[in-house]
């Protein structure tokens, strides 16, 4: 069997565990999350066309660009190919044939396009960032462990489509005295999210700068930043965040807890707002 | 608090579960997964534009809309909004006043775009499919039950960066003997299966008429739809599928199987394959 093993795909992060009721500094590690512009070039042409970015973890990504181009029926022929080439570590270009059928007319519909130019890695990320109307700094709720630790517990209560299939996500909302005040179900983590953040907005009570995000599955990049642009400072995830979450959480002064169990949970970036 | 149980999130799908040795029918219920379009209009425009699809559970749509202009960064200013409207149960038109300020140059960075007419759900779904290289109806393996109990542990073991961060999907590829011939990770699970793909086809290895796709998470419409691309007839989900995953693999003739345990699984369409 084939594995790589060659790239990294975990980064070591300096968190604070909160267990048997204090904080203690622990080194965890979390899988990394960066984003890949795939671009497609012919022969004769001088610089290849940007069709997608992803947020992928590094490693196999010459791979990763030819299975998306291969399923997403862009390219279906392999004797098409001439080269993959990975200039920058976040850009793979897929070197073509001239006389290649291309179908981007049918890919256009189905994912991620950039108009970003891409010359560095960082060019992406910035490509895909949104810019925050609000600061998070000065929004300073104090969150008690103990009640945390009962969150899951209260979406599960009423987290009705999960119940009954196994398969949804959960956005919550709750206030710092730890009562829940939206739930939104989705089979797609960011819809459900939108979802809560779009009654929010609707109702004109943007920023929910004192209120805590409940997320029932991992934290990624995107979910961090659309609670950025919700302004909610605390974000707790029942499951692990990703190396892009954090680094987006601590820029923009959230608080984010991943690994939330009955009684511990990891606390990523901004533990000032927690009281322990 | 808010939780909206009017639209139907669920869907009752008659299945085989397998147990104790033997297959008997039985009624689940599974997430509803569709397109949903966002259409973006001005009041002295006659038709909108199509900014947005996404694969979503039904209900809460024009919140959903609205939360993904507002955490996209295309719209900023609640005043702008004259309506949301959604005349077909697959489109949400948000109606802006015409001097509303639209920053979608940034937003089309970052996500799904559409060129489909987007006329009714029908033709957004069709929007979204890939025409199919192969047809599986011929590829005709067989799989003992017992073979499959003993998949996950099999990933378990190579799936290093899962152990480390617990947050991270895989994709495998384990032949009909039950061995793992090749695994992928990433924090993203349709790239997981990406790489997987993107290995096979560069190695000539696709259609994978005689393997068995073992996912660690649940199987949405994009996965069996990748699986199809690459010709395998045999698709293992740890989790739950979506109903639109479900409609997708009955209609291009797989095996669809779902909460893989260690003792029983779901059979979900294609039990033929599975001997029993």
């Amino acid at each position: 069997m084939i594995f790589d093993t060659s790239i990294p795909k975990t980064q070591k992060r300096q968190i604070k565990r909160f267990e048997n009721g204090t904080f203690r500094a622990k080194e965890d590690l979390v899988a990394i999350e960066a984003p890949l512009e795939i671009h497609l070039q012919k022969e004769s042409e001088i610089s290849g066309k940007s069709v997608a970015v992803t947020m992928r973890t590094p490693g196999n990504d010459a791979e990763l660009a030819l299975g998306f181009l291969f399923t997403e029926g862009i390219l279906s022929d392999f004797n098409c190919i001439v080269s993959t080439s990975q200039l920058d570590e976040n850009i793979v270009t897929v070197l073509v044939k001239d006389d290649t059928a291309i179908n981007l007319s049918q890919s256009d519909r189905n994912f991620y396009t950039t108009s970003s130019c891409g010359v560095c890695g960082k060019a992406s990320i910035d490509a895909i960032k949104v810019s925050p109307i609000f600061k998070l700094a000065g929004f300073s709720p104090k969150v008690k462990p103990a009640l945390l630790f009962g969150l899951q517990e209260k979406l599960l209560e009423q987290q009705s489509t999960f119940a009954e299939t196994g398969g949804i996500h959960a956005a919550a909302l709750f206030n710092i005295g730890g009562e829940l005040e939206l739930l939104k179900e989705d089979v797609g983590r960011h819809n459900a999210l939108d979802k809560l953040i779009g009654n929010l907005w609707s109702q004109g009570m943007l920023p929910a700068s004192n209120h805590i995000l409940l997320l029932s599955g991992r934290a990624s990049f995107e979910l961090v930043q659309k609670a950025t642009m919700a302004g909610i400072p605390v974000i707790v995830a029942v499951g692990a965040p990703s190396s892009l979450a954090i680094e987006l959480a601590e820029n923009n002064q959230h608080t984010l807890i991943g690994f939330l169990k009955k009684q511990r949970f990891n606390c990523y970036t901004g533990h000032e707002r927690i009281e322990g």
